[in-house]
């Protein structure tokens, strides 16, 4: 198909597929003479794979290349797959603290070893932005949150694809980024039926 | 304290506490003459409440603003609280598609009534992004967010404050924002360690 078509297809203006081409985000199509190309299924795939990226995924145009490439380029392992996810997805800044993550991965089961500090920067973050909005958080639910990530995490790596490193790849690194949104949308629905149904709710 | 002392006790400089004094977000101090006014200890926490929203919260000035409002104006029952949490932290604009969204609750147990689609926005969003991204989600992924996400918001609303309106009405707001980056981050953690411990990881 030529770049209008596939704009149609993929309802994504030309202009910005034209963009997307010289970002090197979408693969150039088959040359048909100097100024024209054809283009394929897989373009139409990649233009909603980015789309969806950059808007609920809410990600960056560097993170969508590090995405696109980590799809493209599978690394070795599951865990070298999840660090590549992760890392097109990390974008928080080093901050001083780890004490307290660190005696929260011990509670965990999960002592810290040496030189894994850079995957606890989001966490360290978002404790530390706990304290400084002067959010006391009860140990309870702390607690809850550490159980049930698990046990979501847990899911999501058993069902990991072993028949081609390809569809691990694609399935961990869009799982990461695609379902951080799922997630929470559901615990806000959850909030708001549970809170409807909590006795009391009339009013304090 | 003057300005200069609450800027540097909030770690903030001196001209965004000017901004946010313009913008409303923080409450004017007692005025001591024409160009000097005398600032107390809640505003040092209101500045560490607002930078914190904003940072690792993640949210615009006009949702500081209403997270603020909510704070100082708490809405009558539970309910209200977290309905204005939400609408503080939503930014979803309208699907069209929402009947996915309404056979998963009633799936899930709770039967959408009339009018209340507008909790639905993000959830519809965030799965017709797995769509449109090609990305197919395992079922029994989907049924672990949907049973561990509600087993979070029970524990999160077990825990709401019953002593007093204004405590519950923090507790609810800054739990609903700055929680979710400590969960979206614990999950991280998870897939990392589990995937490290997984069997066969040596490689596909």
């Amino acid at each position: 198909m030529r770049i209008a078509e596939l704009s149609r297809r993929a309802e994504v203006p030309v202009p910005t597929v034209k963009f997307y081409l010289r970002e090197g985000l979408l693969p150039e199509g088959v040359r048909t003479s100097a100024t024209q190309a054809q283009y394929a299924d897989e373009h139409v795939a990649r233009l909603r794979l980015i789309r969806a990226l950059i808007g609920p995924g809410g990600l960056s145009l560097a993170a969508v290349r590090q995405v696109v490439a980590a799809i493209e380029q599978p690394p070795a392992t599951t865990h070298d797959l999840l660090g590549a996810a992760l890392a097109a997805v990390t974008t928080t800044e080093p901050v001083a603290d780890h004490q307290r993550v660190h005696e929260l991965l011990r509670a965990w089961g999960w002592p810290p070893g040496p030189g894994h500090c850079s995957r606890h920067e989001d966490l360290a973050a978002a404790l530390a932005a706990l304290d400084d909005a002067g959010f006391e958080l009860p140990e309870e639910v702390l607690a809850a949150h550490v159980e049930h990530a698990t046990a979501i995490a847990r899911a999501e790596v058993d069902a990991i694809p072993t028949d081609s490193a390809t569809a691990a790849v694609r399935y961990v690194v869009l799982g990461t980024v695609l379902l951080e949104p799922v997630l929470l949308a559901l615990r806000r629905v959850a909030h708001q039926e549970l809170s409807a149904r909590r006795p009391g709710q009339g009013g304090p």
